[in-house]
C-alpha cells in the first residue's frame, strides 16, 4: 500500500503544476490572469450547482470528476484559447493524459484516462454537461469583467455564440437568457457582430 | 428559472474573490503562494484519488462538495494558519457561509450551508475524511518544498505529528508512513522537536 501513497503523492505533486499554467481572462475584480486549477475548482462548483437544471439525468460525480481532471493535460500543452484556430490538440493532450495519469496506481490511472477520454469525445450527458460549464464559465466572467477576453482577442459576436452553443445541453433556458446578454454586452463594448 | 439563473451567475462571479485569498504554502516549483481556489482544486482530486483506502463507508460526492466548498467563507475571513492560536474563528466563518450561500437559490443555500456545517462539526465518516485531506495536503507540499511553511512560522515537529493526527482518520497506513517523512524532514532542515 506504500507504493499506492508514493505514486499518489506523486501524482499530486506533479498536478501542482497546473496553478501554474494561466488562462487568458481576469477574473473580476482581479488584474492578473486566472489559472486552469482554479478555473478547475470553479466550473466544478458551477456544475453542482446547475446539475439540478439539467434536461438529461446526469451522475454528478461523473461531472465533477471529469472537471477536476479535464485541464491538467495543459501542463504539458498550456492553454488553448477557445477561439484559437489551433484549439483542438486533441492528440497532444492525450499524450500527456497518458503520462500523468500513468503515475498514479493501475486501477485509478485507467478510471481517469477513461473519464477524460469520454470528456473529450463529449457524446455521453455526463461529457456533454460537464462540456457546457467548461464553456459557460468564461461567457460568465466576460460578461463580469467587461467582456475583457472577448476585447483582447478580438472576438466578434458571432463567434462568441457559435463558439458556446453547446451551453443549450445544459439548458436550453440559460443558453437562451445568455445570448441575449451576449448581444448587449457586444453592442456594449462594440464588440464586432 | 431566470431568477435562480441570476442567483447562481451572482453566487459564482461573488465566489471568484477566493482566487485572491493567499495561503501560507508555496506549492513546489513555484515562488509565490497558493490561494485557497486552487487549494480546494487540488484537495478536491486528491480526496477522490484516496477514496479507495478509506477505513470507512464514505460517501464521494458529498466528501467532494464539501471539500470545493468549504474555503469560501474565507472570502470574507481570510486564511487562518492551521498551526496559529486563533485558528478557530467558527462563528465568524459561518455568518460568511450564511452571507455567501443566501445568493443562491433556497434549494442549493440549504443544502451548501448544511454541508458546510457538517465539514466543520467533523462528525461523520464523510466530514472526517474531507478534513484529513485537508490537512494531508500541505504536509506533502511541505514534504517537496524544503518545508518552506513549517520553517517560514518556526513550527516544531510534535506541533505537525499532534496537528495532523486527523490524517490517521483517512488511513493508518497512511498516517504511520507520513509520520516517518516528516519526522526525517525536520531533522534534514533542523526544525525544532
Amino acid at each position: 500500500m506504500t507504493e499506492d501513497f508514493q505514486a499518489i503523492t506523486r501524482f499530486i505533486v506533479e498536478i501542482e503544476k497546473l496553478k501554474n499554467v494561466e488562462r487568458k481572462i481576469k477574473p473580476a475584480g482581479l488584474s492578473r490572469y486566472e489559472n486552469s486549477a482554479e478555473h478547475s475548482w470553479q466550473i466544478a462548483l458551477l456544475a453542482l450547482t446547475l446539475l439540478p437544471y439539467a434536461e438529461k439525468q446526469t451522475d454528478p460525480l461523473t461531472v465533477v470528476t471529469m472537471l477536476l481532471l479535464h485541464d491538467i493535460v495543459e501542463i504539458d500543452t498550456g492553454d488553448k484559447f477557445a477561439y484559437d484556430a489551433n484549439h483542438d490538440d486533441y492528440e497532444n493532450e492525450l499524450l500527456s493524459a497518458k503520462r500523468i495519469f500513468a503515475i498514479l496506481p493501475d486501477e485509478q490511472q485507467q478510471t481517469y484516462l477513461k473519464l477524460w477520454i469520454e470528456f473529450e469525445h463529449a457524446q455521453t450527458p455526463e461529457a456533454q454537461f460537464a462540456k457546457a460549464i467548461d464553456r459557460l464559465m468564461p461567457v460568465l466572467q466576460n460578461l463580469h469583467n467587461g467582456c475583457q477576453s472577448w476585447i483582447d482577442h478580438d472576438v466578434s459576436v458571432t463567434q462568441i455564440l457559435h463558439k458556446n452553443a453547446a451551453i443549450e445541453i445544459a439548458n436550453p433556458l440559460l443558453w437562451q437568457w445568455l445570448k441575449r446578454q451576449v448581444i448587449e454586452a457586444g453592442e456594449r463594448v462594440g464588440l464586432s457582430n
